[in-house]
């Protein structure tokens, strides 16, 4: 029996609250001796993992760092290397487009065609304002290609998201991307029958956008990859029977969450509004995701200091978080991102779990921190496993078998 | 390659023995700070643990509550989600029926025919002793329907079991229950063609039943569901080499031994009388599953002490079990069954290994309990881990590749 079958049989509706706390990046590595976690002052977190489960999560394996996507996927319940979500749609979340079932979302380049030749493949890295420009012209101008209605939304510097919405539509093309520079604008092309009019559309729009942007050089051409479809991923109301919201600030993490079929509460940007939204909501939703993103941010800098500090100001409002008196508490991590490697790491993550039915340490632990949790009586588990034991402790999972 | 593919390939038969002990539902929650396990006083399985490899295990997966079902299958080295065993060969096996390969085993209820519409489905929960008044009379008057056997076998109260023997026999039929009173008798229908014999057996079945309770209101009619078939696992004999015997006490679990090929001991019902079974066969085999089932029972009942006084009663016949002087040596639990909860539990079970080819701690365990497990070298791992690695103690696992 695969897993989604066996939590579909026994999950169970009730009205118990679970509340998980990612902070993005939590897990880190030791500079002078102590973690980013260690080194924060945490007296609120301490108290809690005294009282706690504690453990370490694996994202996806021993060994391997994930992304933001797989890495959600993983705290949501689901296997992350069964369930793939393509670039595009993740580049799409992250710069805020709701994806939908009729929907491709490509990632785009703006690029710089010289003599019918590309001479710069990110178009000078043009300023972001530029792209915004440049975006608001083209989607005045290019609105459909034949049945298939066209939406650019910018990004970063050179680069945008192409989201293609029709019916019939495939990722089962090539990049239309010459990967080098001096060589001709590259189309894409089918790599089966059914992406023969997705790669019509993509090669009309790349000839439609250069004739478009003639005089608009550095930024006169584009290139193309990342294709990627909705991906096919069951809700977690589906699944689990669960009444879900997600609080997240920056937009790849709603989107995620939306994958999965949760609701997105609007909020404020500190987490401390992070906070008042789930007191606003409370009594509307079953499970709560609640997203802090800067623990990460300062992480993937090499900001030490700065990580610890989100942590602090985390550990001040986990008391506003504990009146709530969620029937099952879960903080932890998505993967982790220690300053030290300015980068995600496949270091395990630190797992607090609190509940009613908890069992006990032989010595409750001193601090929440990785070393604590390496000797958590929850052990070393995959972070997949953990939306199944909230369920478990919020009694929503019925008997397996007789 | 699939895992009983490697054991096949693995296994060697050798004369070393190897015993597994288990104490059903052993794995308990604290009250007043101290599990079942924690409060019971063990001088000899403390001792035990002190030289034992401990861990924990999970029966299914984690937050997973098993039935008694699924949990053996995982202790005697099954993919627990890839075998599974049907609601009606578990009910079979409960009342003691041996299930065969040519059988299809059936849940039945009496229920009760008010003017042509089912009026209680349970008829009035009738004594179990008038159940068996009316089965003895069914089993003289419906032995045959066409070329299949018919035997039927009383249950608790309303409850029996119906078992068909022939061949061409399946399980793809609907349940013939129409769930809610006030409906007339439902019938099976067939899911694909393979089912159209079994289908016409069932509902002949329900008539000639019907009929010959004409006069025996309430119990004047049946339901029936969850219809199955000997499920193919491979025996123990096959993927392992074990000689294997069981010593159990219970219908359900003799049955489930049965299932994988195990040998029945003839036992009496204590704990001492199964100890003294388990000398008295000690070399006539290689591998013996003793099932303790009472501290399961007291743990349903939410008898907290009267689960501590089973595994005290357990303990002072421990040191007859270590004087056979077994080379591996398991006592564990199929899955926890708190007090507390009045029920199975998902929490993972306590694991005492010991056997001569093994590690130590750091720090040696003070007791035997769910703590201590909790910091065993074994850690966290699967059930269906248990058996091969008491084959690989037993040296009954030789290398694999080259």
């Amino acid at each position: 029996m695969e897993r989604e079958e066996l939590f579909r049989k026994v999950s169970i509706e009730n009205d118990k609250k679970i509340v998980l706390l990612v902070l993005d990046g939590l897990g880190g590595l030791p500079l002078k001796g102590k973690t980013e976690l260690e080194t924060a002052r945490t007296p609120n977190l301490d108290l809690l993992a005294a009282e706690s489960e504690l453990g370490l999560s694996h994202p996806i394996a021993p060994g391997i760092t994930p992304g933001s996507g797989p890495a959600h996927l993983s705290l949501f319940g689901y296997d992350p290397l069964k369930y793939e979500i393509g670039r595009g749609i993740l580049e799409a979340l992250g710069v805020g487009i709701t994806v939908g079932k009729r929907d491709v979302a490509v990632r785009g380049n703006f690029a710089t065609l010289e003599n019918g030749l590309i001479s710069d493949r990110r178009a000078g890295r043009i300023a972001t304002e530029k792209n915004r420009e440049i975006i608001a012209y083209l989607n005045k101008k290019i609105k459909k290609i034949e049945d298939v209605e066209i939406s650019l939304t910018s990004g970063e510097e050179h680069r945008f998201v192409l989201l293609l919405t029709g019916d019939g539509l495939s990722d089962q093309l090539t990049d239309a991307d010459p990967e080098v520079t001096g060589r001709p604008v590259m189309y894409a092309q089918a790599k089966n029958e059914s992406a023969a009019k997705t790669t019509r559309i993509i090669n009309l729009f790349i000839d439609r956008l250069t004739a478009e942007l003639a005089d608009f050089h550095p930024a006169n051409t584009c290139l193309l990859r990342g294709y990627a479809l909705y991906p096919a991923i069951p809700h977690l109301k589906e699944l689990f029977k669960l009444k879900t919201a997600a609080i997240a600030v920056y937009p790849m993490y709603k989107g995620l969450a939306q994958l999965v079929g949760m609701e997105i509460l609007a909020t404020g940007r500190t987490i401390e509004d992070q906070i008042n939204t789930l007191k606003k909501h409370y009594t509307d939703y079953d499970f709560f995701f609640v997203h802090i993103k800067k623990t990460d941010s300062y992480g993937e800098d090499g900001n030490f200091a700065g990580k610890v500090s989100v942590i602090e100001e985390f550990d001040r409002f986990l008391p506003a978080v504990l009146e709530m008196l969620p029937d099952v508490l879960v903080i932890t991590g998505d993967h982790s991102t220690p300053a030290l490697l300015k980068g995600h790491s496949w270091h395990p993550n630190p797992v607090l779990f609190k509940a009613a039915l908890q069992r006990q340490s032989v010595e409750p632990a001193a601090k929440f921190s990785e070393k604590e949790c390496a000797k958590g009586i929850l052990g070393n588990f995959n972070a997949m496993e953990v939306l199944p034991m909230m369920m478990a402790n919020a009694l929503k999972f019925k008997k397996y078998g007789a």
